[in-house]
């Protein structure tokens, strides 16, 4: 394949000490040659090896940045082609300075995620491993990390491919039947496929069952703390944030419009409507009409409703309980430290025995109990997966339901004697599904998709 | 030097392709082989190689991240001392996680700066090329980035080295005059004195003459735009900002405080202050009494003062003109698409013929005679200096001055022909005063200031 070289800034823009500009394609190392001034040409170096010298200007000769410069010569880099990794002060005019001389002088900008986007069309990684790649960058959690980078190495595409193999080979067994279908009773053909599509079904279900821990270890579970004034949700809000210091405090994305609070129960990220927020919904059980606040509310997958257990329910929290009632609710009585008055069976009746966690902030006790609640909702009374296969990405759990109701479709087929040549198009099906995973028989479109979601210098 | 080994993120928290984190000390590699698992252990690969491995925690064997290790040797490094850097996907667990196993197997938490004063404690770079290393991660324009790339490189250092080698064979030859009285005559060291101490002065005064210069293009030249609602001063601003596409439009500092926007005018930067600022202050006028625009007021070290040139000046706009009349002012006249109706004699009286400019901000006319009157400003009448060695750094200047107040007085009192051993005192503080630019004879308390005002990881 000939590729054009491309260049990004691979590190975050802002002050550090380090920055790094990539360069990746047969060109990367001439181009960089035009630019760099050490005791050695690139390209004469050996490949791996780190190089200090000054990039400049060629035109002017004019020095524009001390630099330490990595050559990685193809096929041994993360794109399978020359690599050239400049690093250089951080900061702002240098990275820029440094990449304009790049563009001037052969290189083009990359797309975000091109570089990983090569890697994949060069046949390094796969799509599954590719996108796991953004999962990792993204990673609110420890979990969510050795998830992502377990996919990263190829765990997802290893179980994928075992399955595709294995309907490769039912499909064979099927051709074979129409060709020549003197050979075989059609009913055993058929208790064969329904045993086959079986126990393919049953892998693929089992793959799903985790799939919605491993979507809420990725993104994070949406969490909403709820409650009338002065009943202790700042407190709470500072407790779980004390309980594990907060990893991501605050994600810089590309727009930087959203600021998101992350904070971690047992290695669970709660995703915190944004701290401004909650402030706001100090009034929530006044505003419960606004807009806003309710829009907070539906689009949480937890909700921690505060209350004071040393008074009375107020009457709008009926109100709350009784629209909250068929969520995943969390009741917290906090102040335990003080004589009880609040009807606690009223709280129980709504939302479940386990669900009514006592609490006093004040005396910080009753935190265990709120993360053994919390924990329960997570694991929905599954066991933590071990072997961390997670399915977690949206695209995976989809084309893995797909394939799922293909498959059920053939299942269903064979038990109703439809002629084998009908059902093989059902398992064809979703050997094709399947295959979109790791990335085999995707559109071209679809690839300029994933890769789109990736940051620049990826 | 017995140095323990520090770590550090030595590249902007936030998501990008590629994190770094940096190691140093006599440990650096002997640490990372205690989490590193490549090819070879890291101890012995040869110096400047990049080398391909996994991450894994000694205790539990797992694998924590996929890297690519850097080891440079002693003394060719950044710190003098044995480097690591281990480069990782970029994102927010797993460079934590990198960092969490350094700090568990033996290295430190480097303190912000702290890679850098070795490099300036171990010889490498002196006080003042390391002060340049901020300057270059912070450089707000390419001009600010030149001159901080040029002093990092030692052009200050030289300068000052030069200065200081002349005053030391001043101070011998007065040492020789004191105890050798008989081999000279009083008046002719009077006046040799005088002449060195002349040459000192002038040299260091031409040296201050550029520092304002240079202090604007490092700091930027703090920018208020004032005017009654409608005149145009949002169209100012965005005409401004997109003359040179600003480099900068957000500094994520370490605490995201404070957003800053720049704009480059001709190379000259140009701190406008935040744009949020600016749109509150529509009502400047009116709002003259309120203490925060009054402050942003006396903040700026530049105002751009914006009228409607088809109206008359109005009552506010005079108690305005007032209160300016004694800063660094430019009067815009807007609106020159329309008959003029205004006093500009008036705005030509208070502020200077040179500083009001007609323009016409809907007919984009007039920027040209904008941008000359700030370069009149900044330059103030003094051409560039063409060498670069611009002082910026606060503590120079100040240095410098202590370093002129000392000569002068020696100067002074060798015309008043005070006895030769005081005057010698007065020689040895300049010295002095210069040698702490560079890092001679400063204190550990002052060295420690200096570094903490860089970022973690330099």
């Amino acid at each position: 394949m000939n590729q054009d070289t491309i260049a990004a800034i691979a590190t975050p823009m802002g002050e550090g000490g380090i920055a790094v500009i990539r360069v990746s394609g047969d060109e990367a190392v001439p181009v960089c040659d035009k630019i760099f001034a050490g005791k050695s040409k690139l390209t004469d170096v050996p490949t791996h090896t780190v190089n200090y010298g000054y990039i400049r200007d060629p035109e002017t000769g004019a020095r524009v940045e001390e630099s330490l410069v990595t050559v990685m010569r193809a096929p041994r880099s993360f794109t399978k082609e020359d690599v050239v990794e400049i690093s250089c002060h951080g900061g702002f005019v240098s990275v820029r300075k440094v990449l304009d001389l790049l563009l001037e002088h052969g290189a083009r900008l990359a797309e975000p995620g091109e570089f990983t986007k090569r890697a994949f069309l060069n046949g390094r990684i796969d799509l599954s491993q590719a996108e796991a790649v953004i999962d990792l960058i993204r990673a609110k959690s420890d979990r969510a990390f050795r998830i992502a980078l377990k996919q990263s190495e190829g765990s997802l595409s290893k179980t994928i491919k075992g399955l595709r193999h294995r309907l490769v080979e039912l499909m064979a067994h099927i051709e074979v039947n129409i060709d020549y279908p003197e050979h075989d009773v059609e009913e055993m053909t058929n208790a064969f496929i329904k045993e086959k599509c079986a126990d393919a079904l049953s892998d693929i279900e089992r793959m799903l069952t985790t799939a919605q821990q491993g979507k809420i270890l990725r993104e994070g579970l949406v969490t909403a703390i709820v409650g009338r004034p002065n009943v202790g949700k700042s407190s709470l809000l500072n407790t779980l944030a004390q309980e594990e210091r907060a990893i991501v405090t605050e994600i810089a994305g590309t727009t930087r419009d959203v600021v998101e609070e992350y904070v971690h129960v047992n290695g669970i990220p709660l995703k915190l409507l944004d701290t401004a927020g909650i402030r706001e919904t100090s009034d929530l059980v006044e505003q419960i009409g606004v807009e806003k606040s309710r829009q907070a509310l539906s689009d949480a997958d937890l909700i921690l409703f505060v209350c004071n257990g040393a008074e009375p329910l107020q009457p709008d929290e009926y109100v709350l309980i009784d629209q909250l009632k068929d969520r995943q609710v969390i009741a917290i009585i906090n102040k335990q430290d003080l004589p009880q008055l609040i009807e606690e069976e009223v709280l129980k009746e709504a939302f479940g025995e386990d669900r009514v966690v006592r609490m006093s902030l004040l005396a910080q006790q009753g935190i265990a109990d709120l993360e053994k609640a919390i924990a329960s909702i997570f694991f929905s009374g599954q066991v933590e997966s071990s072997d961390l296969t997670y399915v977690s990405n949206a695209r995976h759990i989809h084309l893995l339901k797909q394939a799922r109701s293909a498959l059920t479709e053939a299942h269903e087929a064979a038990e109703a004697f439809v002629p084998i040549d009908m059902i093989q198009i059902d398992i064809r099906n979703a050997w094709e599904h399947l295959g979109e995973i790791i990335g085999d028989s995707v559109s071209e479109s679809l690839i300029d998709q994933i890769f789109s979601q990736f940051c620049l210098g990826k």
